[in-house]
């Protein structure tokens, strides 16, 4: 198994690169700019196809995406693939969407990396741990509202529900949730039980693409109103009262009540 | 007080724009385009300068800047003066550092917008909330390390010490205090208050700016590490296991013991 000699203009480096919420120009310059000057990326599925549009004609193109219960590749193969190829091309550019260092095991690359003696690099994404809330009009924080945002994913690495959603219904925290429409159920359950049903809940999908949709409701609405519109793209949970303030982009200046069945779908 | 017509092809709008982190290559592509396309630009003092190098010659720049207790403008004022931009010039961007949904009152101004009748839309930005940790090689969330991050102000609007700040003390979540270094004597003894002062910090001032600074050590140690070295930039506190985990970016690959007194200073 030879590996070429890396061309002696070539210093092995591997940066993390975020890719933003979905529509591809939430993506920062430097991170444009880290694309431009690739000799490798290695992609995700939830990169939208547009970014790879910045990197140059020569440049290798991997994609080792996961989705759901499908993996192209485990972490491990992923860790000594971006290994392999710094050492073997130069630049190795690992785009993920969003903040590769919010749920993305960015991380965990560049460690690999640097166990190897390669140099590394992060350029932050627009993360949709804030974004997708943003997008649908809604301010995780809002002055005399909500002093803090909480930002979890719905379950362990083993599949349960996160036993911090059970501390952080007990608290005046906004809650954003990544990953919980499989667990919207369990998670509703745990608000009313908490005599906390009332709390305004929004659930965003394929935030800032075209295709964004998003509906609102309260704990105790919002099971049915999601049954009835079935999302399948990725989705972000945001509840807290914040959600009541949501303002709609664009033309839209009715906020509708929050208890009211409520559809919206606006581009992003 | 005449005001001269909009010009016919001007329709009055307001974009709140995130400027980002510091560094102005972190405003994204989107941030970019809005702003080449601005009337007016309302700026604060967190914006980095080059950032109006994208606004077009003709446009009219306005700062609003406020910082620490000298405000240049009230909150109200401001909001007054981006209805009354749009509707004498058309877009007005109101670009704000970070992003604006973060504790950030872009939403208010918006909502001032929108009960003038005026068109709003937004545009997020890296919030320090995530990206400060990030440039200090540290991830928020870390597989095996952290399940979620809490993000809030060390202050209540009355200037006391946030009460949630109480209650984070009691979770496993990473902390993230943002505007908390005037407090944090208060932070570290509610810490060492609940038997937790063995748990790492790190001190992040100036962000992905090329005078970051950042300091690590624990809830015993920061705040003599702190004192010795006095920041004054914006900082953001990163409380949690996860900081003993942070990689250094570049050509640095040893990490230093949370323990030892450590300083570290690197470009953004």
């Amino acid at each position: 198994m030879g590996i070429p000699l890396l061309p002696p203009s070539k210093t092995p480096k591997v940066t993390v690169v975020g890719g933003g919420l979905g529509d591809p120009e939430l993506l920062t310059i430097k991170g444009m700019k880290t694309l431009q000057h690739a000799d490798v990326v290695l992609y995700d599925a939830l990169v939208h196809p547009d970014l790879l549009g910045h990197v140059p004609p020569h440049a290798v193109r991997v994609y080792v995406g996961k989705r759901r219960q499908c993996k192209a590749f485990t972490q491990n193969e992923i860790n000594a693939l971006v290994v392999k190829y710094a050492q073997q091309y130069g630049h190795v550019v690992r785009l993920k969407g969003g903040d590769p260092y919010v749920f993305g095991r960015g991380m965990e690359e560049l460690q690999a990396a640097q166990a190897a003696g390669i140099e590394t690099a992060y350029v932050p994404g627009i993360s949709s741990a804030i974004g997708a809330a943003g997008v649908a009009g809604i301010s995780v924080t809002l002055r005399g509202t909500s002093r803090s945002f909480w930002v979890m994913t719905a379950t362990t690495e083993t599949g349960e529900l996160n036993p911090e959603l059970a501390e952080a219904v007990q608290t005046q925290a906004t809650v954003v949730v990544l990953m919980g429409l499989a667990k919207l159920d369990e998670i509703t359950a745990l608000y009313m039980t908490a005599g906390r049903g009332n709390i305004p809940i929004a659930v965003i999908e394929n935030a800032s693409l075209p295709e964004q949709r998003s509906w609102v409701g309260t704990l105790q609405t919002i099971g049915s109103e999601v049954a009835a519109n079935q999302p399948l793209g990725p989705t972000v949970l945001v509840i807290g009262e914040v959600v009541k303030h949501r303002i709609l982009p664009l033309f839209c200046k009715q906020v509708p009540a929050v208890n009211t069945s409520s559809y919206t779908q606006y581009p992003g």
